[in-house]
């Protein structure tokens, strides 16, 4: 087997072991319902159904503000802890499981476009920085028919 | 009854109508279980005890960024709508009415400061301006031991 | 003449008077030196040279970060303009001057994402809500050679 | 002299030299007029007046928003690097001189309150977090009869 097999074999572990985290170990997530959808250093993608407990608005049964900034902040993260891995498949295990644990959100800005109506949602990120200390990440969060709901941009330590 | 004291007992009535709409009519605000502390034109504050289903970083058991997010931009959200209640005493109830329901984030920026440790956090919220369309408010998030943990900025519109 | 040619005549009409107002009327748009390149109802572009006095960092000779802010500021600004006369053709000249004096921001975020090297900028401009009030519009920031310095995000009241 | 009067003479030295850079190696801050008022590792200010060239809306003689976001940059940026030399007394000259050539803007929001009348402005800085990486800030736009006109949050590299 090549290098450049290895560690295509080892960029795919590592996003499976990332999504394993952020899919069944972290309490909140199973509270809202996230899924993985897509995992790479290029682009993320996590979806979720509105359950009625995330209903913010009771009279239009709209998706409550708090879900759509938590879903932008977790694909934003889930993507800034995949571009790190995806430069760093030469660490060892141990250097990589200390800089997934320093990655966490510096800031994170949300802009609430249009109401949060459907039954459905996803949302993806897009990496436009990455850095060695901090990543820059742009996120979009979409309706189940691709209505366009929510933007946001945040920043992440890098590990 | 002076006109003043018919305002006093209305805008007492009128907060006390938010608090409960706030506390008992969102499903979200009672997922996460929010209370409503204060609720006033001048400042509202808000508190949650940190349930297991909230952490985020399952290593160090800390406050989900989502959660955090949320707590600031609810407490926000009451504010702008407690600041528009406050101006507009003498509107009808159906005007009112009105007015609450097109009271809604339009962006909102969180800053993490420091890890989310604590059993409980409370968040508060002050009004920097409060214009006919758009409200702006400052808030920060505490752990029980006073900890700034978060700061936060929003734009509301204002009804 | 149709009433379809007549509103293209008028939006590109429209579009000039902005362009000129942007380029010759704004003091401190003169100051910096800003170019109006593109100005329609789908997207905006600026442009502007890096003169000595509009450098940050001494060492480097690298932009300031106070252009870049302004740069994303005037091209969002200018977006949220043309957005809005675009959806207001049957206006009188009086409505539209009436609109286009109560046009502002409200708020701005800038992600600087790389050193402002290179000899001059562009500053572009999408618009993703153009609702009655207000307007959200995201820029972006490029050096001659198309490097990605900075992003914008930016609310505008929209008249 | 004791260490505790060397550190005393050493901070006032470097916030002297900090001042110096900030006032007269920078060209854009020489272009806009910026004075530098108070530099602390607890507090920053500065101040300029209203120049014609400064102006954005000429009808009535605003202050640009260009302006207000540079200034709030400015103040911010000031007050991380006075935070970071606060903590680093003991380090040698060359050591500070690498840490300030690392000091820049990650993001920046602004907020704008109320509009930019007035023949002076001060802005002033608060540093709310000083990490090793990223140092947090909140500032603040006044007119000099000490009406607020923006509100800042900036995250900086803190060397």
């Amino acid at each position: 087997m090549s290098g450049m097999e290895q560690n295509q074999q080892k960029y795919q572990a590592l996003m499976q072991r990332l999504g394993d985290v952020f899919s069944n170990k972290i309490p909140f997530h199973q509270l809202i319902g996230f899924e993985f959808d897509e995992l790479s250093a290029e682009s993320c993608k996590i979806s979720f159904k509105k359950k009625p407990e995330l209903i913010g608005n009771f009279v239009h049964g709209m998706l409550h503000g708090g879900v759509t900034a938590t879903a932008l902040d977790v694909v934003g993260g889930a993507m800034a802890a995949a571009g790190m891995l995806g430069k760093n498949l030469d660490a060892s295990d141990e250097e990589i499981g200390r800089k997934l644990s320093k990655i966490g959100t510096i800031d994170l800005r949300v802009d609430y476009v249009r109401p949060g109506k459907g039954d459905s949602f996803y949302a993806k990120a897009r990496l436009l920085r990455s850095g060695n200390k901090v990543a820059v990440v742009r996120m979009e969060l979409h309706s189940d028919d691709d209505t366009l709901v929510a933007l946001g941009t945040g920043t992440y330590m890098a590990g």
